[in-house]
């Protein structure tokens, strides 16, 4: 009963994706395979990276999660199986996993070595069909992961940005993601917000974005009463997030991904 | 070999459709998942009831009908299990469900209370995985209905359109869907119209739309002859469509939903 | 353990895909449903034709290729099954198989004529599910292709291009493919570029497109130095491809399909 999901910027035009499919369930039809999407902008590691950490621990232990964002396809970057609290991760060695990585501390790289786990015919331009589908497939049905390649040290990683207190009363975070809906959703989470604000002494807090700013976070989105203006709630990934009653707030108030976001306690 | 079909506005390239195939998949990985869609247009209840419509007949019973298209996630909108003719939903108590529960004299509605079914931690702003995912997945594996949680009354339904027959030789209905290449599919039946033909003595039948008239209904889009002109055809569902011969009629004759359509037999 | 591919023009918002597989699971709830795309053009062939061929090898042979581009749908054209090389192929008689046929010598046409194999109801507007898919789910589960309809000697065949060599030193082939990353697919192979420049004696080759000229094949596509030169490689089908370092060659360059693109060696 193996399952791997996929997370590629393919596109859903181009037959790309069913390719690779074709070749995993040549190597084991009882697959199961799941896109979590393909949709990633082309090359945005850093939005990859996103969509597998927010997705990869609702699936079960021994699921294969398989990225292909791969502008270095060809070169010299590596080819790379990521084990991390038995969830397995296989793609190109370009930082893609990092967040995954950071929710737990036991992670083991390796590098894919092992030409009889891909296919025979290594192109230059798809190693999503020619390396990583395979070695996914595989590893999904129970092939042992030591059998791929050796253990590495080291990894690539993105430089993810991390939430900082300049002050007591202070937290600054970051805009990491913008959903279809224009969600706007920050590094900040739930517990780091509600320890500060407890070591403030349990203040009200205000969120800052833009020039805008925003008093207390909702319980939920419809809670919201004008529809103008901003409001924040905790998300589905208990991480602060900024949204417009029906609306979408990133287009309407110019808020894009990197933008920081501030909460304070007063 | 449960079924489950998802029907959302959630898009594409966000992941939270393949996390919700996570949670199902971890309760049962031995389901097959379907996506009628995930293109809703944001909190458009009536497309997202046109979809589940059109499509759940074509499922063997026994099959669950996900839909989360959710403008009140978190609020006070009960979660429901709807069982119509062996056919399974579950979902939103929004009226999302209304058009598949007309086409079944014996639908049973259930709210859902049973907190051992769904997710242990419950967000205010992702019902779909934490509630309706995990409630489909064990219904779909064969956790009996009673088991969710009591049978209520009545829940929301959509204010859908119904025809009218203002003369015995005239009937009046609305455009209700568009599709992709912009065909327009109306709520009037073949049924009701040949019935209204018939009664009218087999007279001859004119379409009205708009400032624009058609005469008599065609046998296939190929057998249209002008490719300037409005044509109509019994579409997909066996109901009144109109629709250009390789050309998008909604977009190049301004048609959108809502608008009324007259069949006049004389 | 069958497989079915889905290559249509019926895009993603609409419930049709999801109404064909629903028509395929009542009949086979085993079955595994991939699909390639829905988002051909609408009435493309030429385009599904070459989805269809660059995926279908990659499944395993049995595996059934359903495509509903179809423009006639309703009129007289025929249903047909095409059996090459172990792989099966369902759908309109308009030439969408043409590509994959060319690649195996030994197709089998058949014109699906057993209405014991379809829906009971036949629809004008729908075949893909009255007709098409129901007895590509009845193929992959194993019933014998002579039970569907007889052998017929021809069906319609595409007239796709084909390449030329005006002189000893020259190759012309054409654009066939454009990609989501405005990557451009020719139709000249590399097998075939390598012998004419083994025939021409090793020399280097000059490939030309529009007004402009690269020098030289990249191994991939990072070889490449400058952004706003063309480049060229062997693509993913081992076919040269054009493509511009982190941008849309296709759209930079005003390229489309059926633009001329010569090799020369001199």
């Amino acid at each position: 009963m193996g399952i791997v999901t996929i997370t590629t910027d393919f596109g859903i035009i181009d037959p790309y994706v069913g390719v690779m499919k074709g070749v995993m369930l040549s190597i084991d039809p009882g697959l199961t395979i799941v896109d979590i999407t393909n949709e990633i902008e082309p090359q945005n590691i850093m939005q990859a990276a996103y969509a597998i950490s927010a997705s990869f621990e609702y699936f079960p232990k021994g699921a294969v999660h398989l990225c292909v964002v791969d502008p270095g396809v060809g070169s010299e970057r590596m080819p790379i199986i990521v084990e991390a609290g038995g969830h397995y991760f296989v793609g190109p060695d370009n930082g893609v996993f990092t967040e995954a990585i950071r929710k737990h501390g036991d992670a083991v790289f390796r590098r894919i070595t092992n030409s009889e786990k891909t296919l025979t015919r290594i192109s230059s331009t798809f190693h999503g069909r020619d390396i990583f589908a395979p070695v996914a497939a595989r590893l999904a049905r129970g092939e042992l992961a030591e059998s791929f390649g050796p253990v590495i040290e080291s990894i690539s990683m993105l430089d993810l940005p991390w939430e900082t207190r300049p002050s007591p009363n202070t937290l600054v975070g970051e805009v990491i993601y913008i959903d279809r809906f224009g969600n706007v959703v920050t590094n900040l989470t739930r517990s780091l917000i509600e320890k500060v604000r407890s070591e403030s002494g349990d203040k009200s807090v205000t969120i800052l974005i833009g020039e805008e700013s925003i008093e207390d976070i909702l319980p939920y989105y419809s809670a919201a009463y004008d529809e103008d203006a901003l409001n924040a709630v905790y998300g589905s990934w208990d991480t602060l997030e900024i949204f417009l009653k029906n609306g979408d707030a990133a287009l309407l108030h110019g808020i894009e991904i990197g933008d920081d976001v501030e909460a304070r306690f007063f």
